[in-house]
């Protein structure tokens, strides 16, 4: 079997193209969870945990996280975060499956918004239990930049304005 | 519906037991890949990535990684990282699958060894091609800390010993 084409190895990762955005904003439009990357400030370690996550109305990725949690903890000392966003499983090899790697600043919101709570629970109907909660808060996640990865060898730089709602235009 | 119970705020996780020790070894048992994070020197945020991963002869997390990825170059200047692993994907809602969260040091070690390479294809036979390759290498990730979630509510605290293979007994 002959190797795959290579990247040099000072730019491994391909401009984002009309493909590669479109991708991206389908992974977010269909997100319901994702996996979260803080900075433990107790040990400098990323600490990794599995989120509900969904796109709010701005299009931004927004987060529903319990305060208790020690990733929420994290957030509150440093904003700085990584957002990894996966098509829902499917047959075959996980590391050809899409997802998007965002590097996102962290912005708490409160949960009393009822536009915003009636957002989300059209998403994810059994929030409503933690809505109810005290310490449960609203978080927006800013991307900064994003990495789509379609596949080995397919991999994208992408900046804020490819991650925008398509109603955005992508700037140049 | 009444709320879950909830732990007090200044201790939300459990200390592990037998039970919680036997699910974190039958994550790792089972692992062909997992969610890295590591932290992107250029930014300060954590970065994440799919990787290739398996449990190693000695029981530890073994990756195998290509040089030219972000990931890979971020953690040849800081050995700090985290490792998500999960349960594969099944009915139902993903919040309640079973994962663990490693705060691990990362250590490169060469791909020549031929014992080291044969086990390695035993579990991912498609590495074929990516060991033939020059920039790819084996990385340890050594546990330093562990927090295993078996679902809302149920989340305990793992150190080294309890991530051991089962043929070490447990420290007290």
């Amino acid at each position: 079997m002959t190797p795959p084409p290579r990247q040099p190895p000072d730019n491994p990762l391909r401009a984002s193209d009309e493909a590669a955005r479109a991708l991206a904003r389908d992974l977010l439009a269909a997100m319901t969870h994702a996996t979260l990357a803080v900075q433990d400030p107790a040990t400098g370690h990323p600490h990794l945990s599995r989120i509900l996550c969904q796109r709010g109305g701005d299009g931004l990725p927004l987060a529903l996280l319990s305060g208790l949690a020690v990733h929420t903890r994290a957030l509150a000392r440093d904003p700085r975060a990584g957002l990894l966003i996966e098509a829902p499983p499917r047959k075959g090899d996980p590391m050809t499956w899409p997802r998007l790697s965002l590097q996102v600043l962290a912005r708490r919101i409160e949960a009393d918004d009822p536009a915003l709570r009636a957002a989300w629970l059209a998403r994810h109907p059994r929030s409503q239990l933690f809505l109810s909660l005290p310490d449960f808060a609203f978080w927006q996640l800013v991307p900064q930049s994003g990495l789509l990865n379609a596949g080995f060898g397919a991999a994208f730089r992408l900046g804020p304005p490819d991650l925008a709602d398509k109603e955005t235009p992508p700037q140049p």
